[in-house]
C-alpha cells in the first residue's frame, strides 16, 4: 500500500508536515486570524481522512504558528451568516443542511490516530469545537482567551459542541461555558479539565505537544490506541455489553504482534518496537455499533 | 400576548419580581427555616411553567433571604414521612406515586430560559437535589452546609438526583456524595465543580447572581439559550445523530433575526438588541426527542 | 438464614475479616507484587458474590498490606499473555473469551453493599481498572504510581474500564490516562477526582478508610444504600423515566422501617439503628433494567 505525499497534495489554507510517525497540520491564514473558510474546513476534513488511513501515521497535531493574532478566529461572519450556506442546500431547506464545523469535528473524531490540539492563540466559536473537542488531547497557552460566543450571536452551540462538551467536562461547567458565552482562560476552573497541560507562553505549547507526540508514537501500538479509542467512544449500552466488546478486542489483540512485543518488551526494560498497523493487522477493524451515513439526499 | 402578573398571582410561600427580563424567585418561608412544603413545591412548579412560556422572562434567579437560618433545610420530616403522601396515591399504591422533589427538579429542568439557583445559605435534601441540580449556574456563599442525607434517613436519592448529579460533575464525586450522606461546603472538592461562582459571605451571593443575570439578559438570545438548552438535554444517542439535530438548529436559526442582529452588532463592536421570543420566532419549537406523560392514571 | 464463616471458606490468595458490618479484604500475593492470578480474580469473584448476599456486611473494604512493594502490580505477563486463556476458550475462539478483570469488575459492581479500596501502594493496569474503577469511593497513598499502561502493552483499555473510567472522571481525563498510558500519582489533576480521600503516607490509607466505613456502617440504611446504587448505575433513559424508577422507590421504602427510624432518630438528634436488610425488607429487591447473562456457551 502506497501512502499520499502530503507536500504534493496542494492545500492552501493548511500545512502538513510528516515528520517519523507525526505529522503536524499549521492552520495557515495568520492574516484572517485563522477564521474557519469553507477551503479552510474541506482541507482539514481531507486531511484527517488521509491521517485515519494513512499506516504510517501514529500521532497528529493540529496548531497555529505561534506568531499568528489568534489560533482559530471562528467563522467568518463579517459579511452575516449567508456565507455558510451552499446554494444547493438553500434551496432543499433546513433538514438537508450539515453543520461545516460538526463536518470537521467528525472527521477528528473519526481518526483512529491519537490526536492532539496544540492550542497557541485565542480561540473562539468553532475555533474551540471543531479544532478542540474533539482531540484526544489538548496543550493550551495559559493566556489564551477562549470563547463559545453563540447564544451571543443569537445562535446554538455547534459543531456537536452539544455532545463533545458535556462529554469531556461534566455537565455542570458545559452548561456555565455554552450558556453563558463568556471568556475564560484555560487555566479558569470552569475549563480547565479540557487541558492536558496549560504553558506559560505561546511560543512553548507546541514544543510541549510535540515532545509528547514523539513519546507516544514510539512506546504505542497502534492497533492498541485504535481499539482503546473505539471502545471509550461505543462503550456498548451496559456495562455487560461493555465487557463483551472488550472481551471480543481484548482475546483478538492479545494474539498479535503488538502484544507479543508490548509483553517483551516490559520484561525486558526496553522501549517495544509496535509493527503492526490497522491495514495489516490480522484483527480485524469490527465495529460493533451503528454506522451512519450523514450524507444529505439533494 | 399577555402575561401575568406576577405579584397578583397570590403566592403564598414564595416572592416573585420581574425587573426587566429578570425574575426573581424568594423563598418565603424564614420561620420554617424554607423546608419543603406541599405548598411550596405546587408554588415553584407553577412559576417556572409561567417563566417557560414569558417572553418578557430570560433569566430566573431562585434565592432565600440571607437572613433566614437556610436556604432549604430539606422536606419537613417531623412527623415522619406520610405528610408526602396525598390520599389518593396512597390508596394507589406506589406506582401511582411522583415524588415532590422530581417535580419541581423537572418544572426547572424542563424551563427553556437561563436558570440561577443563588444559594445563600444551609441546604438539605431536596434543598439541593431539587433546587439546586435542575438549574443551568448555581452561585454559592462558600460557608453554607451541604448535605445529601438520604442513605442516613433510611431512603434512597430522590428528585431525580440519581440522574442529574452524576451528569453534573461525574460518577466519582456524585456517589461519594450519595452514598456518604456527608455535610460539606461548596469549596469542598467533592463537590465545587457544581458551582459557577463561590461568595465568602451569605451576603454577596444574590448580587453577584444578580450582576450575572443582568448581563446575560443583556447579552442572549432567548431562541439560542433555549435551543442550546435543548441540544445539551437531548444531544441524540451518537455523535452522528447530535450533527444531524444541530445542523437543522443551526440551519433555521442563522436564517432569523437574532442570528443576523447577533452577527451585526458583533461586527459594529456594540451590544446587541435581541428581539426574537420563542413564541415570535419563525423557528418554530420542534422536539425531536420523546416526550413522556409522567401523570398517573388514578 | 445463615451466613458463611469466611475464615472457614479456604481463601489462599486473599484475606478476609469480618469487624461488625465492615469487612476487609487483604491481597495476599505480596512476594508477587499482589499480581493478578487467576485464583486471586477467583476468590475477588467468589467474595464479593458473597458479600453482596450476607445482610451482616454494610461496607466492604479492599486493600493490602502496607509493607508489600504493590497495591497490585497488574496481570503477570512474564510468560506472555497466554496464562490468561482457559484451554477451552482456546478453541471457541475471541467471542467466547470473558475478560478475567472485567469479571472482577462486575463482581464488585454489583454487589449492592458499600464498597471501598484503600490503595496503599502502587498500581498498575487491572490494579486500577478491576480493582479500583468498580469501588464506590477510593482512598489512596499520595506517592502510589497509577498507570493504565495498555497501548503500551500492545492491547486496549481492559476490564471494562473503558465504561467505567469516562463515567468516573469524564472522557477528558479519561482518554488522556487511557490513550497516554503515562504513570501519575494520585494527586495529579488527570486523576485526582478519582479519589474520595489522598493520604501523605502508605500506613494511614486502611486506617482512614476504616473509620470512615465504621461511620457508613453505623450511619446508613442497607436498604437506602442498596437501592441508591441501582439508581445511580441504572438511571433510566431520560429524565423522565428516572422520575418514574425514583418515585417507585421513594414510596416503596418511605413505608418501611428504616425511613421510620431515620425521620425519628434525625428529629430526637441521636444515631439511627437501621435494621432492615435486603433480605428480609418490604421493599423487594425489583430491577427495572435488561439483566444480561453473560456466560459464554461452550
Amino acid at each position: 500500500m502506497t501512502f499520499p505525499d502530503y507536500e504534493a497534495v496542494g492545500f492552501k489554507e493548511i500545512l502538513v508536515k510528516l515528520e517519523g510517525a507525526v505529522v503536524t497540520v499549521t492552520l495557515n491564514r495568520p492574516e484572517q486570524f485563522n477564521t474557519f473558510s469553507i477551503v479552510l474546513s474541506e482541507e482539514i476534513v481531507q486531511a484527517f481522512e488521509l491521517f485515519d488511513k494513512d499506516d504510517r501515521v501514529r500521532v497528529v497535531i493540529l496548531t497555529a504558528e505561534p506568531t499568528a493574532p489568534a489560533f482559530c478566529a471562528g467563522a467568518n461572519i463579517t459579511g452575516g451568516w449567508s456565507n455558510l450556506w451552499s446554494p444547493e442546500v438553500e434551496k432543499q431547506g433546513h433538514r438537508a443542511h450539515r453543520d461545516r464545523g460538526g463536518r470537521v469535528s467528525l472527521a477528528i473524531y473519526h481518526c483512529r490516530k491519537i490526536t492532539i490540539a496544540a492550542v497557541n492563540g485565542h480561540a473562539a466559536g468553532v475555533g474551540v469545537t471543531g479544532l478542540q473537542l474533539p482531540f484526544d488531547f489538548r496543550f493550551a497557552w495559559q493566556g489564551a482567551k477562549i470563547t463559545f460566543p453563540f447564544v451571543r450571536r443569537g445562535i446554538a452551540a455547534e459543531a456537536v459542541s452539544s455532545y463533545l462538551l458535556p462529554q469531556l467536562i461534566g455537565h455542570s461547567r458545559a452548561t456555565s461555558l455554552l450558556l453563558s458565552g463568556s471568556t475564560v482562560n484555560p487555566t479558569s476552573h470552569l475549563i480547565s479539565s479540557l487541558y492536558h497541560q496549560i504553558l506559560p507562553t505561546k511560543e512553548e505549547v507546541y514544543p510541549a505537544a510535540k515532545t509528547f507526540a514523539n513519546e507516544l508514537a514510539e512506546t504505542t501500538s497502534q492497533t492498541g490506541v485504535a481499539y482503546t479509542k473505539a471502545l471509550l467512544r461505543h462503550p456498548g449500552e451496559s456495562i455487560e455489553e461493555n465487557q463483551l466488546r472488550g472481551s471480543w478486542v481484548f482475546s483478538a489483540m492479545t494474539h498479535e504482534g503488538d502484544a507479543n512485543e508490548g509483553a517483551q518488551s516490559f520484561m525486558q526494560k526496553r522501549k517495544p518496537k509496535f509493527k503492526d498497523t490497522l491495514s495489516s493487522t490480522k484483527t480485524p477493524w469490527t465495529p460493533w455499533w451503528r454506522l451512519v451515513d450523514l450524507k444529505a439526499k439533494l
